[in-house]
C-alpha cells in the first residue's frame, strides 16, 4: 500500500509492509506542532524525544484507521482533515477541545492546556474510552474520598497524630499528603486555582495555576471534567504499548501489601519465564499471537489485550474495562466478594446502612453485585486464554483452588471481625456504638491487616499461582498469626480493666 | 559431522557445528507425535509453541548422546530405535511407561498420562535422575508432611481459626488450602480419583480425576510411585537450560522470609552484576565457561551446572544433588547445622525423641549430619568455584565470616527459645509439656520468626554475601527486635498473672 | 586519529571513531602485567576475563586523555610515560604507591598490595577522589564507628543477647559479624595483622593477613591510609560505566528499609520505564545524552553523571559528591534536616551535647548545615535536569510536595518521640536520664522505626515519586499503626504497673 502525503510543502512516500511503518525522510507534522517544537526541541528534549520514538509521531491516524480491523489500534469513525492527515503531536492533544479545558491559557498565540485527558484521547480512542468508564479505575477518585469508610481509613493513614497529656489526637491530612499518598494512584482533582507569572527561557510567560498537580493517577479528575489518565499505563509521551504491555508499569500502582499484584506475578511460572525469557518476545504486535509473540502472560494478556492464536481465532478481545474476566473482586475490601455493577461503588449500601458490599460479617449485598451467571461467563472468559498453554484439568483445578482460598480467607478475616467486635462489645476499644473511627486504634489497625494485606495477598497468590507469596511473605502466616496476637492483646486488655 | 534421518518419508540433513545444531526444513518427529499435535497446535497452541523454540524439539537423542562427553546433556546408556531416532515430542513422554502410570487414559486410541514424571525423564536423564534422588527436594513432600513438628507447623499456617466465646480454636486445612500453600512447592500427592466426562472440542471425553492437580512442586508424589517434578526447574513444554540458569526460576520457591535465597542474590554485588550485565551471557552454553559465558554466578552456576575454565579445566562437575557443595543447613530448621546424610530427614531423632536435627536447646544429632571431613570437602568444593574471580584470602574471609554468623544466629535462637521456654515453664503459654501445639500461640510465632525468617535471612545474606538483607530488610535488627519483644511479653504476662 | 604504539615488540594501530575505540589485535600491555597474567590468566579465569572486556584493558590513558573534554573519562594532568602508554592492567593497580601501602608484599619479584584504593585510582582519576572527599560515603566507616549515638544502635543490632533469670543482657558485637552487617556497606578497616603462609598452585607463598576482609564498602579504611572503595560502585575488574549507571548497583547498599531509594526509584515512573524500555538504552555514552542515550532517568542520571542535552548544552556536571543536588538529608537521621555542611558528620554537636545534626526534638543545629541559600542552588540543580522531561509547574509541585511530606513526616516522629519520653519519664522505660542505652529496650526500637524505616521511606517515596511504597508498602500506614501501638504500649505498662 502506498499513499502520498503533504508534508511542509514537499511530498513523501509511506510503504506499509506487513503491519509496521516505515517511514520516510519526513512525517507529515502540523505546523502547529512545529511551532511548539521550534522552542520544546531544546527545553524539553526529553519529552520531544520520547515522543519522537513513538507510534503517535510517525503514523497518522488515517494510516492507523486503514489497517484491517485485528491490527487497527484506533477506534474513531471519522476525523476532520487536519487532524486525519498529520502524526499525533505536540498541538494535536494540548490544544484539542480548548473550549472544554478550564485549564486552557494563551501561550505564545495558541491556545494551550497541559492537562491531556481520556477526553482528548477519545478524539481518536472512543472505544477505549467507553470500555474504560466501565473500569473501577475511571472511578477511583469518587470511590475513595466519596465512600466514608474508605475515606476514614485514608485519614487515618495520611493525618498527623500528635501526643499531648497522654493521649494521641488525629489531625485530617492536607491535600499536598493525600497527593503524596493515596490519591498519587488513585488520582487528584486537577482545577485552575489562578494564574501565575513564571520566569521561562523566553522570558516571564503566564500560566494557570493547577491543584493536584502533577498527577496521573488512573480516577483524575481533569480540568475539563473528564475522569482518568491514560498516561497511568501508556506512559507519556511515548504511548508505547510495549510499555503498556509490560509488568513492570503496573507496578506503580499494583505492587504494596494491599495490591501485590506485580510480586505475586513475579513469584509465578508465568513471571518467571517473563523474567527469564521474556526479552525474546514481540511486545509491539497487534493482534498479540500466543506463542509466536510471547510465551507466557503479562498483566495485560490476561485483563487488557487482543490476544489471538496463531491460526487467527481470537483468545480474547481488546478491553479497557478490564473486570471483564473477573468473576471476584479480592482486594481493597473487608471480605472478597462477586465483582460489583457499577464502577461507582458509592452506590452500594449494605443493610447496616454501610456503603460497603458485603455486611461486617461477610455475607455479599447481592444487589449490587454480579450474579452467578455473569461469574461463569466471566471465568470461562479468562479459562480461555489459560486453555492455549493449559488442559482444561489443570484450569479447572486451578479455579476450584482459587475458590477455596477465597472461602478460607473469608473465614480468616471474619474471625479477626469477631474478635474486634468482642473488643468494641467489652470496651476494650471504641467502635460503631460510639460513633468512634474503626481505623484509629491499635486493636483496629491489626484487623485491618487481616484484610487488607494478609487475606488480600493470600487471594492474589491463588489467583495468580504464586504461592511463594502467600505462605510466609504476606499471607497465611501473618492471618494465621495476627489472629493470636489479636486475641492474646484483647485477653490482656480485659484482664487488665479488671 | 553429517547423518541422514528418515522423516516422514523424505530425508534431509542435519548438520552439526561446533555443538550447535542447525535444524533443517524438517525435524524426524514421531507419527504419534504428529498425531498429537494434529489436534492440539489449535487447542493449545502455547504448549507446541513452547515445546518447537525448545532443544528437545529439534535434536534427537541419538544425536544429544553423540556430542563429546562435556558437552553432552543426556546420560542414557542405550535408547530404542524408536525413541533415538526421534526428537522428544508430545508422545515419547506422554505416553512413556504407560503401565508404570496409574494416570494412563485411553485418549483417540493412545495410552496417554497427564503427569510426566521424573522417571519418565530419566529414560533420557537417568543420571540426573540419580543425583536428584540425594536432594533433599526429593523428600520435600514426605519431609513436611511425615515430620510431625514440621507437619505441625504448617497445619498452624494453614489451618482454619475460628474465635467463639473469647477463645480462638484451630481447625486442619483442607487439601485444596494445603496444595495452594506449602505443598505448590513441597510437591503434593497426585493420585487417580475416579474418571469424569469432560467437554472438548472434539465432544465429551472421558479423562481421570487427578488430586492434587496442578502442581509442579519438587517432590511431588506421581501416578507412577516417581518423586519429584523436573517441571519445576526446567520449566515446560521448552525445558530451557537458558531459563533453569536464571535466577527467577528458582525465586519461584525461594523467595519469601523464609528462604530469601532470590533477594539476597539481588543484593550482593553477584546479584547485581546479573542484573547489569547479565543479558550479554551466553546461558545455553554446555559445560558453561567462566568468564567466557558469564562473569558472575547465577544460583545454578554455584548449586548445578558443569562449570568449567576458559582452559577447559573442570570446575565443578554437574549435580542434580545441589547439596554436594554444602557444610551447612541453614535454614528451614530451629538451628543451623552440618548437612543431614539422608535426603529423607524423617529418619532423625533427637535425644527428646522429636525428628528434628538439633535438640531444642541447639546442639547437633551428629548421628545423622555429616561429619567435618565430609564439611570440608564441600567447603572446599564451593571455594573452587569462587577462586575463578577471588583470591584464597578473600574467599577464606568470607568463609569464615559466614561461619561465625551460623554460631551467633544460632546463639539468638537460643535465646528465644530460651524465653519461650520460661514461658512454657511459668505458665503463661502452653507447650510440650502439656502437649499443646508449639506453633499455635502468640509467643510461640515470635519464637518461630526468629529462627524461621530473621535467623536464616541473616545466615542467607551471610552466605551470599548480600548484607542489605540481613542488616535492617529482614536480619539482625529483626533477631534483636524480637528478643525484645518476647522478654517483654513474657515480663507483661507475669506481672498480669499475679 | 591515529597513533602507533609499541607492543611486546610489534606496531599496530589503534582507531578511534565518534568516541569509541577500536582495538587491534593487541593491546600495548605492561611487561609486568603479562607476567601477572601468565599465571592468574589461569588462577582467577574470571578476574581476567571481566578484565578483559572492560575500557581499561583496552584504552591507555594518554588515549583516554586525548578525547574532548566531554568525552574525557580520565582527570589527570600528567601521567609518567610508562603508565601513559599501556593499558590499566594488574600491575598498573596492583603494584601502584607501593611504598604506601602497609599491604605491601614479595610475590614472585613483585612488590604487590591486595586492597587497590581510591589513591591508586587517584593517579588517573584525582578530580573524582577530591569530589567523592566530599560525599558522605567517603567517611561512612567513621561517621558510623565514631559517633557513639548510631553506634550504639549498631551495637544494639549487631551485638549477642542472652536471657537469664529472667532478664535479656547485651554483648557488644564481635568484628566479624560488624563486617558482615552495618560495615558491608559503610566499610571496614582493613588492616596487616600479620603474615601467612598459604598453599597455593605454585607451591607455599607469603601472604599478609590482613583485617576486615574481604570488603568494598564506600568508606572503607585501606592500608594505604585512604578512604572507600571505588569498586563499590564501578565493579571490579571491569569497571564498567555502564554497570555504575544501572541502579541494581545501587541497590546493593540501598534497598532495605532504612534507605529503600531502590524499591521506590523501581515503582516510581521513572523506574517503570527503565524496566521496560531501558534495554534499547546507551548507557557506555560519555557525555550522556538525554533523550538520545537514554529517556529516564536512572539513579546515576541526577546524582553523579555529565548529562548533556542532545544540542550539547549541559544539564548537569559530573560529581562525585553526590550530594551536590540534594537540599535536605531524609534518612538515617531522626529528622530530616538541611544536608550537613560537612561529609565528616562526627564534628557535630546538637544543644544536649549529642552528635546529632538535630535536637532530639527536631530542631535543626544549623551551624552544622547548609543555609536555605545552598538549598535553593541545590534544588534549582536538581530542577535542571527535571526539567529536560517536565514544565516547570510539574517540577515545582513536586518539590512542593516532597518539602511538604519532609514536614509531616518530622512531625509524625516527634509524636513517637514524645510518647518515648513519656516512657522514660514515668519509668515504663529507662532512657538518657538514667544513662542507659536508647536503643535496646522493645519500646525504644519501635521508636527507631518510626523514622528510620516508616518517615525515610515516605521521604524516599515522596522524593523520587515511588508513591506505592510510601503508602502500605513501608510508609505512611506504619507510621500511623507504629504511633497508636506506642501509645497503646505505654497505657499498658502504666497501668499494670500502678
Amino acid at each position: 500500500m502506498r499513499r502520498r502525503v503533504k508534508v511542509a510543502g514537499c511530498f513523501f512516500v509511506l510503504v506499509l509492509f506487513a503491519g509496521h511503518v516505515a517511514v520516510g525522510a519526513g512525517v507529515p507534522t502540523s505546523e502547529n506542532t512545529e511551532a511548539c517544537l521550534d522552542c520544546h526541541r531544546s527545553l524539553n528534549p526529553g519529552i520531544v524525544a520520547n515522543w519522537k520514538k513513538g507510534r503517535m509521531a510517525k503514523v497518522t491516524p488515517r494510516v492507523a484507521k486503514s489497517m484491517i480491523l485485528k491490527k487497527r489500534r484506533v477506534s474513531f469513525e471519522t476525523l476532520p482533515d487536519d487532524l486525519a492527515g498529520v502524526v499525533v503531536g505536540c498541538a494535536e492533544c494540548h490544544t484539542m477541545n480548548p473550549e472544554k479545558h478550564q485549564d486552557t491559557f494563551e501561550h505564545n498565540g495558541y491556545q494551550v492546556h497541559s492537562v491531556v485527558s481520556p477526553q482528548d484521547c477519545a478524539v481518536c480512542h472512543p472505544v477505549e474510552l467507553q470500555q474504560y468508564s466501565k473500569n473501577i479505575m475511571y472511578e477511583a477518585y469518587g470511590n475513595l474520598k466519596n465512600n466514608r469508610v474508605y475515606h476514614g481509613l485514608a485519614d487515618s493513614v495520611n493525618g498527623i497524630q500528635t501526643f499531648e497529656e497522654m493521649k494521641t489526637t488525629y489531625t485530617g491530612p492536607d491535600a499536598a499528603t493525600e497527593a503524596d499518598s493515596c490519591f498519587y494512584c488513585h488520582g487528584t482533582v486537577v482545577e485552575v486555582k489562578g494564574t501565575e507569572t513564571r520566569d521561562t527561557a523566553d522570558g516571564p510567560m503566564s500560566f494557570p495555576i493547577l491543584s493536584g498537580w502533577p498527577n496521573h493517577g488512573v480516577g483524575r479528575i481533569n480540568p475539563d471534567g473528564s475522569k482518568g489518565s491514560c498516561g497511568a499505563c501508556h506512559t507519556r509521551h511515548r504511548f508505547s504499548i510495549q510499555m503498556a504491555r509490560k509488568p513492570a508499569t503496573c507496578s506503580e500502582c499494583h505492587k504494596g501489601p494491599d495490591v501485590p499484584a506485580y510480586k505475586v506475578y513475579m513469584v509465578s511460572k508465568h513471571g518467571n519465564i517473563y523474567a527469564s525469557l521474556g526479552k525474546e518476545w514481540d511486545y509491539k504486535a497487534v493482534p498479540w499471537t500466543v506463542g509466536e509473540d510471547f510465551t507466557a502472560p503479562t498483566c495485560a494478556t490476561c485483563h487488557v489485550s487482543l490476544v489471538v492464536s496463531p491460526g487467527g481465532e481470537v483468545v480474547a478481545e481488546r478491553t479497557h474495562q478490564m473486570n471483564n474476566r473477573l468473576p471476584w473482586r479480592i482486594f481493597g475490601l473487608i471480605y472478597a466478594h462477586p465483582h460489583p455493577k457499577s464502577a461507582d461503588t458509592t452506590v452500594i449500601k449494605n443493610s447496616a446502612g454501610l456503603p460497603l458490599p458485603t455486611e461486617l460479617t461477610g455475607e455479599p449485598v447481592e444487589a449490587y453485585l454480579i450474579d452467578e451467571v455473569e461469574q461463569q461467563k466471566r471465568r470461562k472468559g479468562m479459562s480461555k486464554i489459560c486453555l492455549t498453554c493449559h488442559s482444561g484439568q489443570w484450569v479447572d483445578g486451578h479455579f476450584s483452588r482459587y475458590e477455596n482460598t477465597i472461602q478460607t480467607t473469608n473465614e480468616m478475616t471474619l474471625t479477626a471481625t469477631k474478635i474486634l467486635l468482642a473488643a468494641w462489645d467489652k470496651g476494650a476499644a471504641k467502635g460503631l456504638a460510639e460513633k468512634d473511627g474503626i481505623f484509629n486504634e491499635a486493636i483496629e489497625k491489626k484487623w485491618v491487616e487481616q484484610w487488607l494485606f494478609y487475606a488480600n495477598s493470600t487471594r492474589y497468590s491463588s489467583a495468580m499461582a504464586g504461592a511463594d507469596y502467600g505462605v510466609f511473605a504476606n499471607g497465611r502466616w501473618y492471618m494465621s498469626k495476627n489472629i493470636q496476637e489479636m486475641a492474646d492483646w484483647l485477653d490482656c486488655k480485659l484482664t487488665k480493666n479488671k
